[in-house]
């Protein structure tokens, strides 16, 4: 087949493919990399780009105007080259660094009574060896069992091959005194031991031992460095996964994974994310990543199978099936992490493919697990996971909520970073908003609790109906329809950021409205599925980035949250990496996420009956039995009637 | 630094390496291998060139003649380049394939009253996994070990990361049906059960299972390829040791392994020989290396260290200690196995820095732990290791009997290959000797079998008196003083294969002499130390290639082995692969090998004070103490006085 020649932008040299080869393809091949947020589909129509000479074969053009597609736009990853061509690639939302600075100053306390003697899966014990002699030849390794046995009481039957090489140098260069790192994960199991170093010489006790948690959420990776022998973080940092341009949600993320050998690329992307978060944190308190020799590691079951490299795709198709819900220990080496080689990265289990090891984690750090109380805990992030229960059961299921509270499938939605809109109010008689926008810049889209807070002052302003439909009567110039579709513009062009009006359609809150739905729907079910009624429920835990961020008057008025007190209501931060946390510094922790795991039921939603009612049920603000939500049909008795 | 150019013979592209480089780290730039039999050393003299212009700085010029140096002869591993130089590499001694016609043709009987399902430790067994759905959406892992304890009672505890990456899409091609290779070592250990493979469907139950028994001998490398669901031994091939060219014996290959990263040469290149073995016997039956899911390995212990790549300094040096002498399994991966990646590598232990995994294996093939009749055991080769005992108790020794009797340090000693003389026969009158040949060649040498051989025919004829030295009264022109040496002419220049006379000189005789003290002064140390006599021993068991071919009458004429009738001595070949391939096919063979390693006391005969005095005694034809060699003094009277 004969090479065809493509330039991009401004670049001298062009790239030489084969006819058929997709132009994001392409334009890798000269170190062009065009983001895919919707993973390859052609779905989200962000890979845009403009053939300005020679033509492409277009094998979809969804979300590109017929005009648009007679003038040379194309979508990258729809699109292959059969001709020599120079194609522009328009600029790129880019991908914003996020500041780490509020992580940075939090104090994270430790556990109540937390004894790190008796608590610690990892050790570094020094030990005198008595040197050999012709009268004693016991070989180095022996030598040092024996020491573990009669020093420590620690009974060790095997060691990996790179401590074995260096055995020998080691103890002779610490004159038969030396220190050895050990994982000792169950104290009932002594062959579970594992030697992770070995080191010569005494190490000063109060030189720290590294330990890493780690959160890998589907938008931003979460690292906290800890100092095992005292249980103390030392540094949080956090940033975005690098494959968010390879999709933005995990679908998206399994789609482009399956294809080639991109599940490789996920991996690296990850993995180079998590490595940079270390390097970040280590630097900043002076600590050598190749002292870190234990990571515990939460994140949804997908970003899991990923870090381990793992195919997925069976996570997508139904039935559902994850690879492994409790994944076996490997060495940090394995993985391609820039810790200790040895050091052992310990993926906490996971119950089902959307409830994965950062809802474990979350469970832990909620500390529902010990209550007696009727509790609902939930996550609501990318996706929407929910558990149900006290100390004495547990029942959990997953809600499809899609990305909207992420801010994706709505027309002007965007991560919680600078210029987004996170807070609105709209006054009841001019129907003009009232803004809070992130950072010091002009309004760009809006976030998630943005969404949720227009949605909500919309809904008690009457400028949208219980059904989610704009009113067109309402006497405000912001409401307009353009193209057959009703919208209302909260920024004006002039005040954007973007050059452009900010809206919301009637598209967009039915996109939101489905995510809520899904959750509450969720809620129900589950409810219904022990017997009990959402009256029940004494307290809600609401955990994961997003979760900080809600308002909750706001969430229960537009039927996001069931309608409860206030105060029944807890703000946990990011409880996947807090568990992840406890379950590093603490091994009977870590023992409980197993046990929990274990324990938690698992509701396939598209499995059950009930759920499409629940949901349609749900499909109105805040839901069809207003009777579930007395405090906003007191405030606003019109929206009782159906 | 200023770079030096150096061609080497006709090559027309010059290394190019800074002053100081020795001369054979510059031909090696260019692709020359100069062999170090003494490695690096510079105490054989074999890796010598010509300089043929310019200079080269010599740190050493052992065994080249000052007359030779004037000439610009020297030494590659002793001689550094700081001039530009033309150097030319006379044709080395090369190192001969071996044929391997003689073993392949051999067959091995099964252990009597073999039964494979109950001995092995490696099942391949075929599942029948229910499929999930949404009301069963067990994960993959879960699935198949759920599996694993109901159909077959087997308990996994642990998936090699390598595996679960396969797992999903093994058990979608079954559709559901899967073959698990299991390695089971020990049935009372369920947490010591590992997963080897997972493979789609169900394999044919004729379908061989592979295994390998290896033995690493300094000199020959042994590789059966074995069928473990019936335990036949289905291919065998043999070859020398590609370390050879860095060392012939394991002191000198430690001093080379020690020099800079050499160990990793050291590694690769006996790696590199396993893995030519593997893939040779692999084509002779059509099997696939990748298939082979287990090798079990015996060798001395500098041997396996080498191929663990464990630096083996410290078993040089006093007080000679091994890294480990139970070194833990490993994955053929980790080494470089071309085998199953994943395939266990189980490498015997040892006992000491000089009595290795090729002893314990040849305790195991010889049956002596099962004996009640007092065994001497013993592997003469390159080292001379000794065991003593019966299936009470067991001590084993090791003796610097040196290389002697694999044809170094004898001025025409060589290996058993074409050429080599491997028996002789002396005229009493005449004095002229008989020869046999292997291969149909010209001599070129003496093997280890035609030096014991010549030895005790020079004795038993007069040639030498019991002091090794030579008579030079004897009435043939044979006997002769060059230099000052008295030497014994076997072959006259005319009759030899290298254009000069083969002799045997008194330094030859010499080195022969402490070769068989040292291991007959191991006997009589050994059985000392257990309260015994010579005349105790009821049988001897002579393992190891060179045992194969030693003459038993002759061995005694010159006090190598006990005088005894000879039906009490037992030949069995090579030991060390027989209990390999023992162990590899059954698991209480394996285990037994292990207790066996642990039972055997070691005796260091440089720390023990009696030695001394036995090498000493020993040091006669056939020793001082005549009333041990009772056949030989009722023979040769005159050899009674001392």
């Amino acid at each position: 087949m004969h090479e065809k020649l493509v330039y991009f932008d401004q670049r001298d040299r062009p790239a030489k493919v084969e006819s058929g080869t997709l132009v994001l393809e392409a334009a890798r091949q000269i170190g062009i990399d065009i983001q895919q947020p919707c993973g390859g589909q052609g779905r989200c129509g962000r890979c845009i780009v403009h053939v300005e000479e020679g033509r492409v074969r277009r094998r979809s053009s969804l979300r590109i105007s017929p005009a648009d597609q007679e003038k040379g736009y194309a979508l990258a990853c729809q699109s292959v080259i059969e001709e020599n061509a120079r194609i522009s690639i328009p600029e790129q939302e880019s991908i914003e660094r996020r500041l780490v600075t509020t992580i940075k100053a939090r104090e994270v306390a430790l556990p109540a009574g937390y004894l790190p003697a008796q608590s610690q899966s990892l050790k570094r014990i020094t030990l005198k060896l008595s040197p050999p002699s012709l009268d004693d030849q016991t070989d180095d390794w022996s030598r040092l069992q024996q020491a573990l046995r009669s020093q420590a009481d620690i009974q060790l039957e095997d060691i990996p091959l790179a401590l074995l090489k260096k055995l020998g140098g080691v103890v002779r260069e610490g004159d038969w005194q030396v220190s050895a790192v050990i994982e000792i994960p169950s104290p009932d199991q002594p062959q579970a031991n594992r030697l992770v170093d070995v080191l010569p010489g005494q190490i000063p006790e109060d030189q720290p031992l590294w330990g890493l948690a780690v959160d890998i959420g589907t938008t931003t990776v979460s690292v906290w460095l800890v100092d095992l022998a005292s249980g103390r973080v030392k540094a949080q940092t956090a940033e975005y996964n690098g494959q968010i341009k390879r999709g933005e949600d995990v679908i998206s993320r399994i789609i482009y994974a399956s294809k080639n050998d991109n599940h490789l690329e996920m991996q690296t992307l990850v993995v180079d994310t998590i490595n940079q978060l270390t390097a970040t944190a280590c630097k900043r308190i002076n600590a050598d990543p190749s002292q870190i020799y234990k990571a515990v590691v939460a994140g949804n079951s997908t970003m899991i199978h990923m870090l381990l490299g793992l195919p997925a795709e069976s996570i997508r198709l139904s039935p559902f099936i994850t690879t492994a819900n409790f994944p076996p220990v490997v060495a940090a080496g394995e993985l391609g992490l820039n810790l200790n080689t040895l050091a052992r990265v310990d993926c906490l289990p996971g119950v089902a493919s959307y409830v994965g090891a950062d809802i474990t984690a979350g469970v832990l750090s909620s500390g529902m697990e010990h209550t007696s109380k009727t509790t609902l805990f939930m996550d609501i992030g990318t996706n929407g996971e929910i558990v149900f229960g006290s100390k004495e059961w547990l029942v959990t299921c997953a809600c499809s909520a899609g990305p909207a509270f992420e801010g994706a499938g709505v027309l002007h939605g965007m991560r919680a970073t600078a210029g987004a809109i996170e807070e609105v109010w709209v006054h009841t008689n001019t129907l003009e908003p009232t803004l809070r926008v992130i950072g010091n810049k002009k309004p760009r889209g809006l976030c998630g609790s943005g969404l949720i807070s227009l949605m909500a002052e919309m809904f008690v302003t009457g400028l949208v109906d219980k059904s989610g439909n704009i009113n067109l009567d309402a006497n405000t110039p912001r409401v307009r329809q353009r193209e057959n579709k009703r919208e209302y513009v909260l920024v004006w062009a002039d005040d954007s950021g973007i050059d452009q009006d900010i809206v919301i359609t009637e598209v967009d809150i039915d996109n939101l409205m489905r995510a809520k739905a899904a959750v509450y729907a969720g809620f129900t079910v589950m409810a219904e599925r022990v017997g009990l009624s959402m009256g029940d429920i004494e307290q809600v835990m609401i955990g994961g980035a997003f979760g900080q961020y809600i308002n909750t008057e706001k969430a229960i008025q537009i039927g996001l949250l069931p309608d409860m007190p206030w105060d029944s209501f807890h703000f946990l931060g990011n409880t996947a990496v807090q568990g992840a946390y406890l379950a590093l510094i603490d091994l009977q922790a870590r023992q409980r996420v197993n046990l929990n795991a274990a324990k938690m039921t698992y509701i396939e939603l598209s499995a059950d009956n009930s759920f499409f009612e629940a949901f349609t049920s749900a499909m109105f603000l805040p839901h069809t039995d207003m009777s579930l939500f007395p405090s906003i049909a007191a405030k606003n008795p019109s929206a009782v009637q159906v």
